[in-house]
């Protein structure tokens, strides 16, 4: 743990308290238009209002969603000009009215699936989905008055994304959106929960409940795919099946935990009936993280019958229902969603973090690239070209 | 109980072992072709053979799947000469080599949905589909020889229905398809335990596990949709709301324990928008008892989202897929098949039937109407029209 924590000591604010209630002047990387270069440039960031929390980010990294928001993939989601990330950790540089679960210069990670920890699903136990806070990809502006923290330096506004808006130097969120950690944390390598391991691990721990001995198939490897690994091989699972169309993807997956590999290219069969054949029947769990619905019936029907359980983590944007015939939910198959791997952010990150911070999960397989902020757009390409697992930009 | 067993002190075998290891000759009802008239004629009824039971059938009735196999609806499984049924109450005439769980006077029922005890499936807790013995409406012939226990007087093959061919005086099942109850079991009630009655109060119970005060939805009252609303009521359910668009149903529904009614041709907007209103944002908990794909549609918008469940009871024999995106299921709500109710037959149904005779469920308010054997095609009928809920045939 001593090793993990070299980094951490330095919080970036220099003067702590100096900043409070004024406007922030810093750089950010702002996006103008669908696929336009992200453009790093002086923005101003507005002091915290009541229940809003103002971090200074030190470590942001890039995420398919942020992608697909770069590239403007839902014509309902283009807001311009805009901040995008949200895979982030920083530390608080003020807090608003209210605010008493955080103060100034603690750790802290951004989460886009907020939890409020007052609403009748923040008060269950069966979700993590907030109704005041939960993932909401159209929302650009705060609440509590329907404008953005960000402005350019003549006044005009910047628009927020995810509730997040990590790619800035300084950034303003709702706390129900800021999950304190141990100040000894690695904040590097806790910027990866924000999102990606999370999603994964969470799949695996909580939505699915894997058991010790399970078998397990895992399709799409990419962060959250090989997160899912490494929560499977935590939980004891003995079969950790890697599936993908690229190979080389394999490497990383067997460092995760993963047993086998599968390339559905090598196969003149569906994966399905190579996974029964494997397994005398199907496995216990599966995981969907490509966000395609032929992979994901591949995956439904590539569990056991009678009891196996296909959780869906990939995003289908595509008007296609699920292609599942109501009669064969009869053969005892069952099929869940997961959104952020069904952690309420606030209460059970921390935690989380802790268990990372013990080596539960070896965060550092996932970072395969490193580079200043400044070549962000460098990042979004490496991401694009496939070839960066995560790319973690140090602002 | 002492008014319930009144019946079933007359066992039906004027003396027991006469006719053990005989071809019996006896009644039967057989069809001849889809949508044929049933001609109730003589048929011979061979001994069981290994790990098989003979049964006196002494009451039995009519659900949907014997209507369907009726229409011969799905071509695949048109075979005849044939005899349907799988809805009844009888007495062991003999038993196969190898049967120790069950001897000649034991009341039992029949199971459509078997249970070997042995199978990966059977020593699991999570299902009640057996490897060898799960519902199969393809099966006409025993496993053992592949041949038919019942041929007509001059020699001729008459085909197995669902493992359990019930329209006769005498029956031959697989043993792993009869349930041994109590013998104070009132055999005419018990009846209804082969299939409608378990498969609602089962979805409830087992699949769902309905907790006490919960709400609950139930779309589409015939027999199994009336026994989900008495299995919520037995457990506690506060909410129980009624749908179908023929508002007399609700009548039995209010004896069920159902709280409220919609007729959906009532409303100028979606179920589930109503639904929504009333019960501040969804149901806990939903059962699909239509057949309706529509229908499932509203039932699963209908449950509260991040907890949600759906239960789909109703056979949907449509090339559709699952009306459902698979971003819905990123809400929270959960959609599952449930078969004969994850009753365990020959495990579970015991204890049900003792629930039963404690009057956890009221099985008097399912039988509607009463007819001898001899009447079967009114009965069919009565059922065809909707004017039968179940009408129970004494052999």
């Amino acid at each position: 743990m001593g090793s993990m924590s070299d980094e951490s000591t330095n919080n970036g604010l220099s003067v702590p308290g100096e900043t409070r209630g004024k406007v922030i002047n810093c750089k950010a990387a702002v996006v103008y238009g669908p696929e336009e270069p992200l453009v790093i440039e002086e923005v101003q960031v507005a002091p915290p209002q009541k229940m809003e929390v103002r971090i200074k980010i030190l470590y942001t990294s890039i995420c398919h969603t942020d992608l697909s928001a770069w590239i403007g993939e839902n014509e309902n989601q283009r807001v311009y000009p805009r901040i995008l990330g949200h895979e982030a950790a920083g530390i608080v540089e003020s807090v608003g009215e209210g605010v008493v679960d955080m103060k100034e210069g603690d750790h802290v990670i951004p989460i886009f699936n907020g939890e409020c920890g007052d609403c009748v699903y923040c008060k269950s136990e069966k979700t993590n989905l907030c109704g005041k806070y939960r993932v909401n990809p159209m929302k650009s502006v705060m609440d509590i008055d329907g404008k953005p923290r960000f402005s350019t330096p003549d006044g005009k506004p910047i628009y927020h994304f995810l509730s997040t808006s990590t790619f800035s130097e300084y950034t303003v969120l709702d706390s129900a959106c800021v999950v304190k950690i141990d100040s000894k944390a690695p904040l590097k390598k806790m910027s990866l929960l924000s999102c990606g391991v999370s999603t994964g691990v969470g799949a695996v721990w909580n939505t699915a409940n894997v058991h010790s001995g399970a078998s397990v198939a895992i399709f799409g490897l990419g962060a959250v795919g090989l997160a899912a690994a490494a929560g499977a091989k935590s939980r004891g699972a003995t079969r950790i099946i890697g599936v993908d169309i690229n190979k080389d993807k394999f490497i990383k997956g067997k460092a995760m935990g993963m047993t086998e590999f599968i390339n559905p290219k090598d196969l003149n069969r569906p994966v399905h009936e190579e996974i029964k054949d494997l397994t005398d029947g199907g496995v216990h769990y599966t995981f969907e993280c490509s966000g395609n619905l032929d992979v994901l019936r591949e995956a439904f029907l590539s569990t056991h019958d009678g009891w196996g359980l296909t959780v869906i983590l990939g995003i289908h944007p595509t008007p296609r229902m699920l292609p599942i015939h109501p009669m064969e939910l009869f053969d005892g198959r069952k099929i869940v969603g997961s959104v952020f791997g069904d952690f309420k952010g606030k209460t059970q990150l921390p935690h989380f973090a802790e268990e990372c911070m013990r080596g539960v999960v070896n965060l550092d397989e996932f970072i395969t690239h490193e580079l200043p902020f400044s070549k962000i757009n460098e990042a979004f390409q490496l991401l694009i070209d496939g070839k960066s697992l995560r790319c973690v930009l140090q602002l």
